[in-house]
């Protein structure tokens, strides 16, 4: 198939435009490099050292014999993207190409109403540069588990049965997203579900969990190739940030009581979940909504598992409670479905003692790269402007705001 | 009550910033004559002459000896906005200040952008005001009914109580909106509540019906104050289309079936619901909604109400089905709960002969200002650009669209 990927440059663009390469599809990557620009707007970089994308690229075909095509523009500019898909004709679209980091979109206005924006309107172009020029092609949009928030009933996929004062009707799922990057993601929902029912569009809305992991059958080919791997409070994931702090002898950093429950998956489940719905295509005018992660875990449950595992590398591996950042549920009910794409045949790769042995040994490989004073949470949901000046390192011992 | 009134110059906007003063507010108008610019683009003009901003607020002060502030500026201009509300120090906020047209927002994808952006800005620049200068103002926000759309079961206020395997929960109550204007209104719906639930803000949410009337006991002081009355496919509500059709003998154009079915209410109610909300207002962190609307009509039943009415006053009034430009259901269950504002003292103008009549009587009084070539839609749903190019009269006789 010709797939392109927006997004391509980013932490699970990459591994996904390599993995469709790899399997023989017709690749481009759509990207504007704005994930490398906010490294540097907050002083951060991926543990992982990552080449520039065109090197990356060279590398790429000169392992494998495969090219992968390259636009570099923003999708929010129409001009450019209605020029890249008359160039490239794809069969379908994945879409990665948002601001996808909750904190980053609290730090304050400017940066929730970047996110909104930045978001709300690539979709929008990408929704009318589809229905101008390629009706037929597959929208395979990336949304988070994020969006339906944590209420005290099972989640369902993107839809619904309520019955109600004795009638029945299939429902979008009621959205209580908890941040403004979450809310974008939402609004994307919206304005996508409204363009498939008025114009006979496909979509495919994958609410993806936490993803962990950096190696991927392509991206271990070769060095140059290497994927992100982000430990910092804003771009950060929770299983990152807590292998880096465990090889440095840093408490790990749970926020809260710790039982905030969210899905999770491995990234070489995100590279097939996202073949599979490239291969199953949407109907027109339908707009499918998949929940995609594979297991459910607590901060807490992860804290200890690195913690066991820290341990018997023989590391010394506490675990600190701080004040949440966050406004969030420290204790929750939580079941969410996630039937559809095992259904379409995915076959999970679970964590396991191993995989959590290999992110620890990329932290310990990658250790004298760790910056321990990009740990602490400097964005508080609270506070409507967050200075997030660059701190100098703080010792575990003397976190000041440690809770019981 | 010191009371703002942003957006104070459009249809709702005024008639409220009269109504408010007159109960002996304290108000003050921000607009950016955004309305009276959108009219310009169009081509079209309200059917009642209206005055320029200043000379009706000049009349006001002196027939009532009451003054009502102006602030002239874009709240998407976040520097003005928060110098406003600095110098002014509301109690509540009324936020009308939003691109409010389905048809509008559906011509091509520019006015789509512009709309979600717009508003969505609009918005989150006073939640975040609100933050930083005013936390215990009360934010009384404008929504529509549109945000529901037509599921098949009953409407509820904002939030319904669903059960779910076992289990039980209050949750947002699901949007299916049916234009990228309603759109937005639902973005900004979610916005808001997340606001409220961080911030401790406290708002009102009024998902308000179709307005209908032009003159309220303020407006009818001087012919200076006069309200819009706009009967264009574009900012045109169907009523006052239907009254403008009847009084020029043009048939009255019912798009589809006509058994779109929507909540109605009288400019009488909506300005004192708004006034209602101000006076009760909500908790800290409480994001309320409300229905504010006080009765159902399908489109066949007003233009049957028109015809009715028009036939009694000598005219002779055809009712003709257009292919409907909108996707939308032409048939379907529709029940909406609207208590909330009847408690709190609601007492609603119910529409009967005489309000009929009266707006039969302005389009008596200003036939000679009706263009007969802004009646037919020329914003089609179903394609992402619409011309629009201003139409010659077409004949009621030779319509070529007419269906059965």
């Amino acid at each position: 198939m010709k797939i392109g990927v927006l997004g391509g440059d980013g932490y699970c663009g990459w591994a996904t435009a390599l993995y469709l390469s790899a399997r023989g599809h017709s690749v481009a990557i759509v990207d504007n490099y704005a994930r490398r620009q906010w490294d540097y707007e907050l002083g951060v970089q991926t543990l992982t050292p990552i080449k520039p994308l065109a090197e990356r690229l060279k590398v790429w075909e000169q392992l494998t014999g495969r090219s992968i095509e390259l636009f570099v523009g923003d999708i929010t500019d129409y001009d450019f993207l209605h020029s890249t898909l008359r160039a490239f004709e794809p069969e379908a679209i994945v879409h990665f190409a948002e601001q996808r980091a909750a904190p980053y979109s609290m730090i304050d206005r400017k940066h929730a109403v970047f996110t909104q924006v930045n978001n709300v309107v690539g979709t929008l172009n990408l929704l009318f540069a589809l229905r101008e020029l390629a009706p037929d092609c597959h929208l395979v949009k990336l949304g988070t588990m994020g969006e339906y928030g944590t209420p005290n009933i099972d989640i369902e996929e993107g839809y619904i049965t309520i019955e109600h004062n004795g009638r029945k009707d299939v429902l979008p799922f009621p959205k209580q997203p908890g941040s403004f990057y979450h809310l974008s993601k939402v609004h994307d929902s919206h304005n996508i579900m409204f363009a498939c029912k008025i114009w006979g569009l496909r979509a495919t809305d994958l609410n993806q969990g936490v993803v962990y992991g950096t190696v991927t059958d392509e991206v271990a080919f070769d060095e140059a190739l290497i994927n992100r791997f982000d430990y910092d409070e804003v771009f950060g994931t929770v299983l990152n940030r807590f292998c880096a702090q465990a090889v440095i002898g840093h408490c790990l950093t749970v926020y809260g009581k710790g039982g905030q429950t969210r899905g999770f998956l491995d990234i070489r489940d995100t590279v097939r979940c996202i073949e599979l719905a490239c291969l199953n295509p949407a109907g027109r005018g339908e707009c499918r909504v998949f929940n995609q992660f594979t297991e459910q875990f607590s901060v807490m449950e992860l804290a200890e598992a690195v913690q066991t595992a820290g341990r018997k590398m023989g590391f010394e591996v506490e675990i600190e409670h701080l004040p949440d950042p966050r406004v969030e549920a420290e204790e929750h009910y939580y079941n969410a479905k996630h039937s559809k794409l095992i259904d379409l045949g995915l076959q999970p790769h679970y964590l396991s003692d191993s995989l959590l042995d290999s992110l620890m040994n990329i932290a310990i490989r990658y250790r004298d790269r760790i910056d321990s004073s990009l740990f602490l949470p400097q964005v508080n949901w609270r506070q409507a402007t967050n200075a997030r000046r660059r701190q100098t390192a703080v010792e575990p011992v003397v976190l000041a705001a440690r809770q019981g």
